[in-house]
């Protein structure tokens, strides 16, 4: 598709996901009109200092009237206010997506707010540990995939012109339903949050390991996590509150496995240690010959580079 | 100190840690003459057509002959055998140390393999998840903490040479006991890859969410978990059994921590959850002001410079 699937966008949320559909927007289709509102005055006066969106509104209904698209890019629990508080600016046709990271509660949300408009839900796999209307940046989406989770009766038409949008802005698009979604992402990444978000936690509060050692020594392994756990705690309450069945079901057999390799190691098991790890090692050869990852040692890290 | 603090160094075990010693003593201590050995007769042969070491020898004894330092860097549990191997060909005033990730039993070991022998053991906190003879690299020790433990009879002009070797090869150098060493690697080090190491054998034996959407999704975050899954079994086994009761003292807790957060979700106390997540943030400051890690989105992965 040569023309922009959409003339106007509009953007509600304008921090890392927002701000980076924006850029993505003024990059690869440069044609189209954008528009942007955040429920947070400080957020929108950045957002105007940096040119996030060609108007930055003050108000979502002000933000979205006119808009062919609005993407949705706040946190998954504040998804139906939004929609309610954008609802009297839209039009009939407008289409509305968004970028919520659980789709089963967002679908749920968005079509009690906005009761027989046009919804279609997506979610593109793709983000960093920081937030805020800085953020953001027009590559986020490149290489990485977009889950699109439409309704059975969605318009076909509009179905095709999202999955334009995103394909335009770099992404690659998969269709599934939304509880298929919600039980993939709570292993690909809410569970490695809250992992991640655990054992932060628990290295804080050691007595007899200073949380300096924890720091001087990360480069162990430990200090992956904690980028993962530096993440917006506003957008992760939010996803654990709405996946909760699938996360709480991955959580359990996580539970089981660390189980038995406790019991591997207390009975010092050699060969059951063995043979666990070294099946892991297929999975990250997957990831790097899909191009889901760096494959140089250590994701690049500048560390190895001689300079560091 | 600018004269290099030994004249000959040995290594034994060829590949990432070992490869990297002697690519860091060539380049920062060139005058210094090195010997290698591997067990491995395929890894001798790659060593030597990649000019690993100035000699490689195809007996341990043989290796250290002559050397003023030898670097044990075999899996901690080949630690014994491997000094033993060499103990006929080890001079009186020999230093040897070792690089191994678990501390009080290596100490042991090598104290029963070479009895009245002076042995300073370190742990360089550096590391990538490949391994072999093609993997070490020069700069692998520059800015990374090395930790050395040196028994109470260690003499004291040796443990300046080692502390002094490990900094000309760009690390930097912190003195701890054995069993000090211990709980801190399990915490930075130990337990993270035990979790990771489960998390992904848990995604590959989910029968509802197929490997390739496992692999597709990664993204998300689980790709992070991958990377260090991908390490060496050997290695891994050996370091949960060697350093048993402090991983499994760590991972009680952290066993505990999870419970609570389940207990969160399970209960929508969204509260907690938030105050969980909110107080993980500062150990990433942390660890990016003492320059342990890549400050930028992502370790800097390739995904985002617009080329991928
Ligand atoms: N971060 C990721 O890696 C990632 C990846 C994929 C999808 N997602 C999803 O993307 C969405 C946004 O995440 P993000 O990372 O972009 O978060 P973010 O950087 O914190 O941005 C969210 C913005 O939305 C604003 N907001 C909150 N409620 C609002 C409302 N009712 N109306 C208008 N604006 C409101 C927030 O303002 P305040 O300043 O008041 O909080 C904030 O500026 C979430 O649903 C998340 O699940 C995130
Ligand atoms: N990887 C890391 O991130 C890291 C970081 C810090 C410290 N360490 C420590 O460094 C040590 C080596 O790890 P690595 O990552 O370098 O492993 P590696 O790449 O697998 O190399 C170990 C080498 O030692 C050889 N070997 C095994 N037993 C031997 C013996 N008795 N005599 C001589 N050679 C023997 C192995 O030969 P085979 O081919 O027969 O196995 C292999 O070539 C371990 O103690 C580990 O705990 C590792």
């Amino acid at each position: 598709m040569s023309a922009a699937p959409f003339r106007h966008v509009a953007v509600i949320g304008l921090g890392l996901l927002g701000g980076s559909v924006l850029r993505a927007v003024q990059q690869y289709l440069p044609d189209s009109v954008t528009t942007g509102y955040d429920a947070d005055a400080g957020v929108r006066a950045r957002a105007r200092e940096i040119a996030l969106a060609g108007t930055v509104a003050d108000s979502a209904s002000e933000a979205v009237t006119g808009a062919d698209l609005v993407v949705l890019c706040v946190p998954v629990g504040a998804m139906g206010a939004a929609a309610k508080a954008m609802a009297s600016g839209l039009s009939p046709q407008t289409l509305v997506t968004d970028v919520g990271s659980s789709k089963a509660s967002v679908m749920a949300q968005l079509g009690e707010a906005l009761p027989g408009h046009p919804v279609i839900p997506s979610h593109p796999v793709a983000g960093t540990e920081q937030s805020g209307p800085d953020a953001g940046f027009a590559t986020l989406f490149r290489n990485r995939w977009c889950i699109v989770t439409p309704p059975e009766d969605a318009d076909a038409a509009q179905v095709a012109a999202l999955n334009a949008f995103w394909e335009a802005l770099g992404a690659r698009v998969e269709t599934m339903d939304p509880e298929h979604h919600d039980r993939v992402l709570a292993v690909t990444s809410h569970l490695p949050h809250l992992i991640a978000y655990t054992i932060v936690g628990t290295a804080s509060d050691l007595e007899e390991v200073t949380q300096s050692e924890v720091i001087k020594y990360s480069a162990g392994g430990f200090r992956d996590f904690t980028r993962i756990a530096a993440s917006d705690p506003t957008m992760w309450r939010d996803v654990f509150l709405s996946n909760r069945e699938a996360v709480l079901e991955m959580l359990q057999r996580f539970t089981e496995d660390l189980t038995e390799l406790q019991k591997a190691i207390r009975k010092r098991d050699g060969d059951a240690l063995f043979d666990h790890f070294a099946r892991t090692r297929a999975i990250r050869r997957g990831i790097i010959e899909m191009g889901q990852d760096d494959a140089r040692p250590d994701f690049g890290r500048s560390d190895h580079n001689g300079s560091g």
